[in-house]
């Protein structure tokens, strides 16, 4: 990896402030995958108890640039592409957690794959799969 | 419709904090469309000088949550399905709008498409299509 | 437009093979759509009497190729990167429909919007985006 | 598993007959994922000498049909929600692959996932999720 979990939290929660405002978190950060947290917080409720779309949706993300993050450097221009996310449970009231994967690194397009869970079984709340294109020579092309 | 723009965004905002948080606002309400609206804020501002990822998935989600309240009345129990976006240009600093049509409203499923632009230049930001579970006899077995 | 209705429907047929199978046909283009058509085909019903999801996945992702060769030219290395359908209705054993719009073209990506209706009743019964990445200078360097 | 590889795909082979023009396969069926293939064919192959994205998504769609069938047993009449597919890699002309899993069985929808690779060097070539309605009481609700 190119930057430690601290790093990619750092530049994750004072690039996107959102982040920061939801308490996101890297805990792990392997070769392999990256895992992210929110911790639990009363202002994420939605009726029924449970974690709103849009902290699951952010935590996604988040994962995302996070695994980029490890695997690039300090790639602070890639920009989401798509993102598309099933949710499968209502979370219970716990901790959030991302674990995301690459699923292809090109030279344009980073395509990952985010597994979401709570802390307090495990089970799958959500899934997320999304491309973010990178910077590079043509950058700014497609975004701008 | 069965809510005004203002019930319905007194109801996603006391039920959907992050809503409140970001200022979520419903614009405009008609039989064919609700138009949504966060006003511009320094706080949603990430590397590039762009409105980040996140709060345009909040805007998508809750404006998709507004049309169906707008049609189906005090539906707060309906959950979101899945959300699928795709990021078409870099936003201007600017507010941000949703304009969300009902691609098909069934028993069980609610089909929902929304056209996310900056009040700027009214070009395409962002471009999301979704679906919402909706509460009934069955309610709960999707998601509990 | 770079190409006519006709062109395109020889590129597409030549191009890829499934879409002849089916009868794909491109009806009407012009600078803001184009619209494709598969004739109905008792080969493509599915239990329940009605057209199988991939076919309306072929004509969804033909359609969205179709657009851009209309805006682009012979651009025959365009790939599809990203594809998402929403089934919304049984269609009727009709012809089936899809017009096309693009959301954004890009140097690098290029996003698009498939409505799929039949003829008989023209209702949506599907409804499609996606992006296609691009031939260019760094051409290949994603899908090699 | 409700029913054997042979019965799934004799099942799939009618009910979907784009399926059976294919050559869709069943390999293998265990408690936890479905491998399903499409002999390789030149027909299928598209400028680039790839194997064309439609062949690629109704292998996807089917691996999902068939994993539903082995936890369902006879359910003929589950219809695909959404479907939503990256493409990752060009495939080489080579057989097709798709291993799919349940990332969760409800009541009302069944959620999925599908790596989809060729036989030749096993690196994924696209990656698919995505829903299907499922018969219950309430069905025909939702898609009639």
């Amino acid at each position: 990896m190119k930057l430690t979990a601290q790093e990619i939290e750092s530049l994750i929660g004072e690039g996107v402030p959102m982040a920061g405002l939801i308490g996101f978190q890297v805990v792990n950060v392997t070769a392999e995958h990256t895992v992210t947290r929110i911790p639990f917080n009363d202002n994420w409720i939605r009726p029924g108890g449970t974690i709103s779309g849009p902290v699951i949706m952010a935590l996604a993300d988040a994962s995302m640039y996070a695994i980029i993050l490890a695997a690039l450097g300090k790639a602070e221009m890639a920009v989401t592409s798509n993102i598309n996310i099933n949710f499968l449970r209502r979370p219970d009231p716990a901790d959030l957690y991302g674990k995301a994967t690459l699923l292809r690194l090109g030279k344009r397009l980073a395509f990952c794959e985010v597994n979401l869970f709570t802390g307090s079984d495990r089970e799958l709340v959500a899934h997320a799969t999304g491309s973010y294109a990178l910077p590079g020579k043509g950058f700014g092309a497609e975004m701008e």
